[in-house]
């Protein structure tokens, strides 16, 4: 069988995921073992593909005949499952390769999680596996399955057979295969309905964002949720997020190693690139991923988008039965961002009639008199629906099983469901399983925590947000200037470039003796600043070459006689090309934009404002490159600080659009330089007030030896 | 009897948490019923002191003999419930004083929390209840009860009457009772021996702080809960939290209101001043309470301090059998703030031998493949033992019911319980009760979610500091100066009170003329700044009435001449007191320290860098008045720009000892002046560098009519 007969793209993957045959290299009668498991689930649930145990020295395997090696068995054979020990894998791989296999799931561990030797046996069985086009998942994983297929490639222990029915299907892709398998169990129990489970393991070819590709165009699932430690490859990330965009299905993703400790510790336990955190936030901001913090939190989202409502734009109620808990409410929704808003003057008159020794505000507290009068309860409810609330918090406490009120409060719940199926119940409630199950089955959605309540409401309208809105288009860069290589700019070579991008600068002069200091200093026609001009010289001030404020053409000459003097001796090894003299700047705010190379994402772009608020507050933001202006402007508004620029206290207001133009600039010029770019930096441009434009006052700009664009790692083979 | 028998101080509240006889006003037959249930509970659980139920139709109330009138009944009752129409209650509370009665729980509700009527006939009340002596619980409480007494004066309808043996007891003191309920409910489920609740409702007597003062000193109390939704008096609740650091009691509390959207739902939910909340964290900081953000946070940190371990640092070695688990603690122990030491070499060198793919790290992975060799589990725990860990986190997941590790890790576990009973052993695991059960009778925490148990042990760690401190002692203040009521004062003037206190000053000259002006320039002998003085003017600069950097004498008259033009204008009815000539100082970090006069805490210190970080960044730190010098530098040092004074990027660090100093100065002038003071701030406080001290170069002090000292509410008659 030739390698062009393989499918290529995602559908490649139908192989592991879909395979219409299984072999099982190395099989066990054992149905505990193993490398017995995946024969034994398949018997069990009913896999309608064919199985072919490999094992030399059994005539049959778990009751099925087994060939003594891949050679004997049939040809056509989809899919191999290898649990050998590591010295075997290779001998294995190269009779899947022979035998025509199209994929191979490694179960195997002892390689690039292992350091440099274990990385370079890894790399050998990507090389094979590429040669042949065979699609690898793992090695160091356990597997997948698929319930609705009945296909189990796994050896994890405890898998199930059943599907919750009528829920929103969740795939479920981790890099960790213990991750993986706890939060399936979890999933479990708390009643989701997890159709598939893929884990990735080291990734020496099948990666965690085809296989959301993959998912996103499955059939099979509607919600999408991942377990990230790395990202390997930013192109097929971003394809899987697109892809999941494009079909509306909500992803749900874990990343670890979010502080330096939890990155070290990553760093001991994958092969995989940490990659900045903040860079990872901003990507799934921008491409409409839910970043959860917790296994808690992914699946209280995932159980809040498992209602299945659709993801449109309510307006939220909180009703409950003690004041507290909806102060509490408030709380936690203020924090979320999740707006309560307030019913109108008649609707609160109705309601204070209704309950008056509750309040009618919103939360709206019946007080725990519905436990005498549940009537109280139904009526607030109604009233809330009549007044357009088509989301509920109800937070019930352990009303719900109260001798008196709990059955009317049921009927009304149950009412609404039927009624009005588009509206969503979000209960807060105390009670066993014969409890919950009425509720749940009445399609609500009970927590026992308030905030978890409230959070999980917030991811809804994250999602909301997020499918109303499309995806970024990244600008075209190709017009951009392509920088020569290896080099450190000086400032005005820096600046330059800077202004070939569009970017404005001041009106300064190069010059090399003091008397053209004097003489542009005189052109100039006011105050001017003097700073040496040297690629070499990184930190201008600390060998005293900048001076400020010069009032005469007699200061601009003393100080560029200072420095000729001064800074060879401070830096004897600098080359200096010359001193710039600048007019004097005293308007405008000052900013920070950079860009560095993150060795994963490529060219990330960094907005603050100046001096203390990026030092000390460390009141940034970030954002991959390019970005249009719209973009940028989003890119400031991140800032906490940006209110500087909007009329702070009497100035006038900064020229925004100005600062979105040069943002969008340097992030084109950057993304166009994204196999060479090492930093570029503009610190400060000053953005003048509005109309007035922005100012570059000194860059930095450094490029390396061209590669193979980071951002855009080699093709796989597919 | 008469009213000078009656305990006094805390001991008045036995009455109320330790009746030795109770009657029941308006007792009901039906053991259902709000009024039936206190006898029917009082019954079922065998209080062991005397029942009085009164209902003048009835001979007997659930087989206890009924008096038709309290007058009817026997003498020296310590308690009555009083559950009447709110139309009633009055005229009971007369017959409660008739009769002597020490204690009076009013579950009727209908009082302030209805608004100014209401609030009227609680004022009536509490005047009642003052003048006969009667502490009073309520009104608008379900009231309280005590498991290990026996004592049930309460309505609330699910209340237990067994405690679980062997933990430590817990008091729950809840301003709500919907809250108190809800949380004794959930503490039930969770194991927790809950042995006193008691909400505190309107508090038209009882506050919340008495109540946790009570249980300090209570034996049946070790660890304290509390709800709130605006304290009454601070004196109180600083007694309570006072009382309980001196009896080593944690206490752990959950504050409502903590945003603007939910300190607008407790306005309107209860009589109580919300508080602004940043004092409130800073109150609960400095006296060693612990905030808990949710329920689950709450019960979390119980359920941790039930373990009943000594409260003492610890050294935490988390094990994990999957390494993104590890990764996972690792960045939640990072958020906690929970230090995580590394093993020493050796140790690592034999922790690798034990668990070959694993890493040695903290976290330290075993791997998965403890299911095939769980000795590596046993060896792995026992090596960190000897390397002095004895706070242990466990992430297990699943593989506690794993047929072949399960048994092994429970043997390893329970004989690590046995044999060192001093180490804290919590477990991150999923399983059910019969799984749970065993871990938890060997005295370890579990946890299903690791962010939480982190939370927990970040908690226990916390408690640790803060019964290792002493709590602060507050600075004598009687020897400051006492400011004039009812005065705006003008810049010289705040000036000179703050330089009594001994804050220093530039040296500044106030003038008339512009003669004075240039006279005053000339002596200053350097570039100096004029000022308006004027205590009707509040923005100097928004008048004209600022002139910065003047570097001649002429210059300086030339500003008096240009302001005692344009002012008047300006400012027509402003009074104008001259003009303030002060050297200008281009040197230093400019501060804020402002004093507030919080209404229910009185003064509060602010502290926070000058211009943008407070603007903006809103990057400031609170702390009651009065402050030692400690407590001030600690002031400082919460505001994330602290980093500025230093010695940030070459600067060079800046006189935090005579900033501590001055700040330390101005809360005690507050404090002395807290009847009176409604506003101070220093702004700009210029920091100098080390050595040179601080100077303040503009102040604002306005004070109104003395009245009782907010801080200091009038004393309860107890």
């Amino acid at each position: 069988m030739s390698q062009r007969e393989f499918p290529s793209g995602i559908r490649s993957l139908d192989a592991v995921f879909r395979p219409r045959s299984i072999a099982v290299v190395g099989a066990s009668d054992d149905p505990t073992r193993i490398n017995g498991r995946p024969i034994a689930f398949a018997r069990r649930f009913g896999y309608e593909g064919a199985i072919y145990p490999i094992n030399p020295s059994r005539q049959t395997v778990q009751g099925l005949r087994a060939y003594p090696s891949l050679r004997d068995a049939p040809d056509g054979i989809d899919c191999a499952i290898i649990a050998l020990p590591a010295a075997l894998v290779i001998d294995a791989l190269h009779q899947c390769a022979g035998k025509g296999i199209r994929a191979v799931v490694l179960f195997t561990s002892g390689f690039a999680e292992l350091g440099e030797a274990g990385q370079r046996k890894q790399e050998e069985i990507t090389r094979i596996a590429r040669a042949h086009g065979i699609r690898l998942l793992g090695p160091n994983v356990i597997g997948c399955f698929c319930l609705s297929r009945k296909t189990y490639v796994t050896f994890l222990s405890d898998v199930d057979g059943a599907l919750p029915a009528g829920k929103p299907r969740i795939g479920l892709v981790s890099q960790s295969g213990g991750y993986g398998a706890h939060i399936y169990k979890l999933a479990l129990q708390r009643g989701l309905a997890v159709d598939q489970v893929v884990t990735t393991g080291n990734e020496a070819d099948i990666e965690l964002g085809e296989v959301m590709e993959w998912m996103a165009e499955s059939p099979d699932v509607d919600i999408i949720v991942g377990y990230i430690e790395g990202i390997r490859s930013k192109a097929s990330f971003i394809r899987g997020l697109e892809a999941a965009h494009r079909k509306r299905k909500p992803v749900v993703l874990m990343k670890v190693g979010a502080t330096q400790a939890g990155a070290a510790a990553a760093a001991s336990h994958t092969a995989a690139l940490a990659g900045a955190d903040a860079v990872y936030d901003a990507l799934l901001r921008e491409y409409g991923a839910y970043r959860a913090r917790s296994n808690e939190e992914v699946l209280d989202v995932v159980y809040a988008l498992s209602a299945g409502k659709p993801l449109r734009k309510r307006k939220l109620g909180v009703v409950t039965i003690s004041g507290g808990a909806g102060v509490q409410i408030a709380d936690f929704a203020s924090e979320a961002g999740l707006d309560l808003p307030m019913p109108s003057e008649a609707t609160q008159r109705a309601l204070r009639e209704i309950a008056p020794f509750g309040s009618p505000a919103n939360p709206v507290d019946v007080t725990a008199q519905i436990s005498n009068d549940p009537e109280i309860f139904t009526a607030t409810l109604d009233r809330l629906l009549d007044a357009g609330y088509d989301s509920l918090l109800m937070w019930l406490g352990p009303a719900v099983t109260n001798a008196r009120a709990g059955a009317p409060i049921r009927a009304t719940i149950e009412r609404i469901a039927a009624t009005r199926p588009d509206v969503l119940q979000t209960i807060n409630l105390i009670g066993g399983a014969e409890v919950t199950s009425v509720y749940e089955a009445a399609g609500c959605l009970l927590f026992e925590e308030p905030r978890r309540a409230v959070q999980a409401l917030a991811a809804l309208r994250y999602f909301e947000r997020v499918f109303s809105r499309p995806l970024p288009v990244r600008p075209d860069v190709s017009q951009m200037t392509l920088l020569a290589p290896d080099t450190t700019y000086n400032e005005v070579d820096a600046k330059r470039v800077l202004a070939g991008a569009g970017v404005a600068l001041l009106d300064e002069r190069l010059v090399h003796t003091p008397a053209q200091a004097a003489e542009a200093a005189r052109e100039i026609g006011r105050p001017v600043a003097v700073k040496v001009v040297s690629a070499d010289i990184q930190h201008k001030s600390d060998v005293g070459g900048v001076a400020l404020s010069l009032a005469s053409p007699e200061e601009a000459a003393q100080a560029v006689r200072r420095m000729a003097g001064e800074i060879p001796r401070k830096a004897p090894t600098a080359r200096i090309d010359g001193y710039l003299v600048s007019p004097m700047l005293n308007d405008g705010v000052e900013c920070i934009v950079g860009v560095h190379a993150d060795p994963l994402f490529g060219p990330v772009v960094m907005f603050g404002l100046g001096g203390v608020m990026v030092e000390v507050m460390q009141d940034v933001a970030f954002a991959l490159a390019p970005l249009d202006e719209a973009g940028a402007l989003e890119l400031v508004r991140r800032v906490k600080g940006h209110r500087l620029l909007t009329g702070f206290r009497g100035r006038p207001p900064a020229d925004l659009p100005a600062l979105a133009r040069a943002i969008a600039s340097i992030s084109r010029l950057a993304a166009r330089n994204a196999d060479r770019l090492q930093a570029l930096e503009v610190n400060p441009l000053c953005v003048l007030p509005e109309g007035q434009g922005v100012v570059a006052l000194d860059a930095v700009v450094q490029t390396g030896a061209p590669g193979l664009p980071i951002a855009h790692p080699p093709a796989k083979q597919d």
